[in-house]
């Protein structure tokens, strides 16, 4: 028995996290399983298409026994930042097991992230302008290791473990493999498990919404179902266009990864886009990933400065969104020994700056669209 | 004859103006009519409902010679700088007399702009918080002028006659009675003229449109009922929400008039208010009228900042819209020696900074709603 950790975005949740749930049940017996989940946006640098609630209370459901959100300045980051801050955490929160989801379990992540670990630092500064730093990078890591590693989830994986060498190797490594779609698949109707983004696909474009419950648990499928608005950059690329219209020079400049003058490139094709993936195909170069530049959209959306994300990076609270009945005897025992600090109900004054700060402000863009309100008055669900 | 001066927001341009333009041919005789008029934003803190070029052509066909806009830190002001701005540049265009629409042209405007001119500056300097600046000025006006002046026009009228005085009295001052409906009257259908801001709320609560033609130029009644949207702060709410929400208060604070901490009271109204007239009635003290109320809203929407306003001041230009023949030649004859700059076509590499740089910036949300680009690319329209 083994007190397991996962980190997960759950966008939205659905049969597949479920059968990883309970994998991860078997491996931590009558321990706890601990989640820490990306909040209302996400790591691909865009707006969950459900609240951070509605996705929490899936998973408790379905087995987890904590589910605390992962600050955003953790949350939307490139692999390697998601994955050392979140395997940070949940190392803090007294998990001794990673368990995540791959393509194929059988490769030695332990001892590929210790091999990835210790490749000099000079060896990953790029210079080659030509391609994106994640194709550098993966063509290295292939040199290195000896083969490519080019599945996502074997990615995030690799993340996974190269930090946690990083750390000191505080948790058990424990791989599973996925079953059904795989992360980027498209809907196949007959399969019991889809990708989330193949979900998501299914939401935006409208189709047939019944299907959901298919592949969602019942409760979070319904509130799906009933959701008016289903976030999407199209929806946000309005208020995107403004900003970046009615923004000074140096008010993009102070965006959070807003490098080497993309500031201006931004000022430029904004104007006649018209449309996100538009304004994303002709930003786009051989220098950065969609991702990335996604990713920088949505800081832009956000307004998140270089300040900001350093305030919350330096005072990372963990806003605790729901609890089993294992889970919070768990945090009545441990709660004052955790190196990380968790908050149950955010205070206004609190709110005021670091994390806490941060993940206030972003939400207010979600809350102005789905009306909910997000933090304030909201509680940890129990299940 | 004497070369006429009028400043006007034309929002809509309607049967009252054109009486107006008719009184001014006998004043001017074969001398020019020059208009300066409010852009894309008008006086109390709102988009213009039809774009200027739209409005300037309608001016022109009734017997304008010359329209220019009134730069952004002019038209979105208060009535003393709006006056004092739009006289000085009037005054630089070689105007002679400043034609006027009042409710009561028998009111000696010279006289009183002077004896209000010479009113010591300490009597102005209200400590009264229960009350707002415009109320105290108004009641210390009619302290020293013996008679209480508060019909709008001729707010407007005095303002002028003041901003005159304090130029050295270059231009005579001709006001003329309006005829018609009031400044604010409410829409009468039998009558010939109406208010600009009853054919304003005739559009936007979507009334029977093809009366319009009663009371505006056919042409223009024609492009107005065609236009998809019509701006208000209904429509501009959303943005200005996400904005408010997603700034820091630093950068509230950098907003053109944010004083005595409105940015902390911006912050805290905004999230529970579900449109921009409850906004604003929440944000209401007794210290400030809604028109400056408004006109903080749109300087903030806009991320106009004190540093912005500076700028534009110092430099300012004058977007020539449009001419007829007889503005041409006044043109042809008179530009080397007008001590103003008055720009055909904007330019990129000017439209950097001062004036232009804020005029271009401000009008890219009335395009990003209306469509049209209101400046590269555009040229005087000749009548």
């Amino acid at each position: 028995m083994s007190v397991v950790g996962i980190i997960a975005e759950y966008n939205p949740f659905h049969s597949g996290h479920e059968f990883l749930l309970n994998q991860a049940r078997l491996v931590a017996g009558k321990d706890p399983i601990i989640v820490l989940m990306s909040g209302n946006y996400v790591q691909r640098g865009e707006m969950a298409i459900m609240d951070k609630h509605t996705r929490a209370e899936a998973a408790l459901r379905a087995g987890a026994d904590l589910v605390l959100e992962l600050p955003f300045s953790t949350a939307v980051q490139a692999a390697d930042l998601f994955a050392l801050g979140g395997m940070d955490q949940l190392y803090r929160l007294g998990a001794e097991t990673l368990v995540f989801g791959v393509e194929n379990a059988n490769l030695n992540f332990a001892y590929l992230g210790s091999k990835i670990a210790e490749i000099p630092q000079n060896h990953m500064d790029f210079n080659d302008y030509s391609q994106t730093y994640s194709t550098q990078y993966n063509q290295m890591v292939a040199r290195e290791v000896g083969f490519e590693v080019n599945a996502p989830n074997a990615i995030l994986g690799l993340a996974y473990s190269v930090a946690n060498y990083n750390l000191g190797s505080p948790m058990k490594l424990h791989p599973i493999n996925r079953i059904g779609a795989g992360h980027d698949d498209i809907l196949k109707t007959t399969a019991a498990v889809q990708s989330a983004s193949a979900i998501r696909n299914l939401l935006l474009h409208n189709e047939d919404k019944t299907q959901l419950s298919q592949w969602l648990p019942k409760e979070e499928a319904k509130k799906l179902m009933a959701q008016e608005i289903y976030p999407n950059w199209d929806l946000l690329y309005p208020f995107f266009k403004y900003r970046v219209e009615s923004a000074s020079l140096s008010e993009l400049r102070d965006i959070y990864q807003m490098s080497e003058g993309l500031e201006y490139k931004f000022k430029q094709e904004i104007h006649l886009a018209n449309d996100f993936t538009e304004f994303l195909r002709h930003v786009k170069s051989k220098r950065y990933t969609y991702s990335r530049l996604r990713r920088l959209s949505l800081f832009t959306l956000l307004n998140v400065t270089q300040d900001d994300m350093v305030d919350s990076f330096n005072d990372e609270k963990l806003i605790l969104l729901g609890f089993s009945k294992r889970g919070r005897q768990y945090l009545k025992k441990n709660r004052k020994n955790f190196k990380t600090k968790i908050i149950s109900k955010v205070d206004r004054r609190e709110a005021k700056s670091g994390s806490l700060g941060l993940q206030v402000r972003v939400d207010r863009l979600f809350e102005q669209l789905m009306k909910d309100d997000q933090n304030f008055g909201q509680r940890p669900i129990e299940v």
